[in-house]
């Protein structure tokens, strides 16, 4: 994409995010319309569709050729990443949206060709605005994020993780896990994959791993993280498709093979800490 | 205590944490000279010990007859809570204030023979001010804060809760952990036990569960929650003793109940869900 392309495009997207999120506060006065997908905590509201319809409605009326992927089905079904696609979470972090009326974000990609060119989240109650333009850096609120620091290890990382990671699951041994999580200084969950990431961008974690993400949850992210030398991928180490639903795992690059390693660990390495149990908890 | 003596002390505390935030905030640009105490996660800085003394040397100047229960060791050594007691945590969230530059707070509890009179906590960055003083409602930012919401359920909370309740420990079956997180509809963990009780009060956190806490973390806490309808106690639903580490739990009434019933589920209540599973994780 060129540059000035990218450029018109960032701000044409800004600008519809400041607008999206006026109406977000404005509507969660009212009563919220919720409603369960498809389980129990899987929640959408009246305010998701409105927000996503908005943008749809907007990019196709501003740029027809454009296609979109978006978590609500105001969107294009799509096969492949082929030309400029705009990849919409219109409320990232819904649970917090609905309970907590603060803790969401808006995020939006903008990838051609499978390319991320462009990511925004914008944590809407907070009004931290995160942004990144493809080679141009990552910014929070107009200032340039340092690049992450180096040196980082695992003994000394915070990592975001869903609890459900520790619990008997599919993806990876819980046993692991479990050591993973007297390995590192802390875990933390905030209930917003999209934050996370721009947490991660920031430093303020220093890995964010989740076991099922869709790719409107971390388009804009990997755009973000990547601009401060961060990096994503499956749990496998390979990039992402956004194209489906995978684990992700979100690092400064001097942790993630690390943490890859671990969640590749076999049944029969982990004898050795079969006895570990957890003594005390700080704050 | 009487009323006057209570508002006249709230408003010295307010005045004295606002004067340790700023000196935080200011500390916070330079080194941090971080060191480790009984174990390698469990932190503390110069900011943590200079902000304890300030608060110390103060209120021994201004009210030379009260005591004081403080993290850092320029306290007093009390064997019971007789007359007026500051407790205080002076940077609640060390992990956080090392790490993230963000999301640690100032925690001031007042207490006169035992009962709990004024409740701080101080979200530094933020700017985050949750106060009560007993019997006059707790407030944010000098706004009432509703009372909490009645009918919640446990299926539709939202807990915060340290990742370590989900390993192996001494406390509680993990097992019967894993499937209270199936059960809610969400866990949280922010990493500032003080903070996680401002959240309660709030009602953003439905509870907040800890496992072994220290005076300092809650005795804030206890009294913003009381003053919204909320409890707080131990696992066996017994009112804290505010001189030992105790496993914590503050809550929303409405749940408070079934979590202890939760948590003393043993062993062959489980057998049921032994081969419960997680398969999907949303955000």
């Amino acid at each position: 994409m060129e540059k000035d392309y990218r450029d018109l495009l960032f701000e044409q997207a800004k600008k519809w995010v400041f607008e999206a999120a006026a109406n977000i506060r404005r509507d969660m006065q009212g009563p919220l319309d919720i409603e369960t997908k498809s389980n129990a905590n899987d929640l959408v509201t009246k305010v998701d569709k409105q927000t996503e319809n908005f943008f749809a409605a907007s990019i196709r009326q501003m740029f027809p050729e454009h296609r979109i992927l978006g978590e609500e089905g105001y969107g294009d079904e799509l096969e492949n990443l082929d030309g400029v696609v705009w990849i919409i979470d219109p409320i990232d972090g819904t649970m917090n949206f609905v309970h907590q009326k603060r803790n969401f974000c808006i995020s939006i990609g903008i990838y051609q060709d499978g390319v991320g060119e462009i990511g925004i989240i914008y944590d809407v109650m907070a009004d931290m605005f995160y942004s990144a333009k493809r080679g141009d850096g990552a910014y929070k609120n107009g200032v340039r994020l340092p690049k992450l620091q180096k040196n980082v290890t695992l003994e000394r990382s915070i990592i975001g993780i869903n609890h459900y990671w520790l619990c008997q699951n599919r993806l990876v041994d819980e046993n692991v896990m479990h050591h993973l999580a007297k390995t590192v200084r802390g875990l933390r969950s905030y209930g917003s994959a999209a934050l996370e990431f721009a947490y991660v961008a920031e430093g303020v974690l220093d890995s964010y791993m989740a076991m099922s993400l869709a790719p409107w949850d971390i388009a804009a992210g990997i755009v973000i993280v990547g601009e401060t030398g961060g990096v994503t991928t499956d749990i496998d180490g390979q990039k992402l498709d956004l194209l489906h639903k995978k684990p992700v795992i979100a690092s400064n690059t001097d942790i993630h093979q690390d943490l890859l390693s671990w969640l590749k660990k076999e049944e029969n390495d982990i004898q050795s800490f079969s006895s570990f149990s957890f003594d005390s908890q700080t704050n």
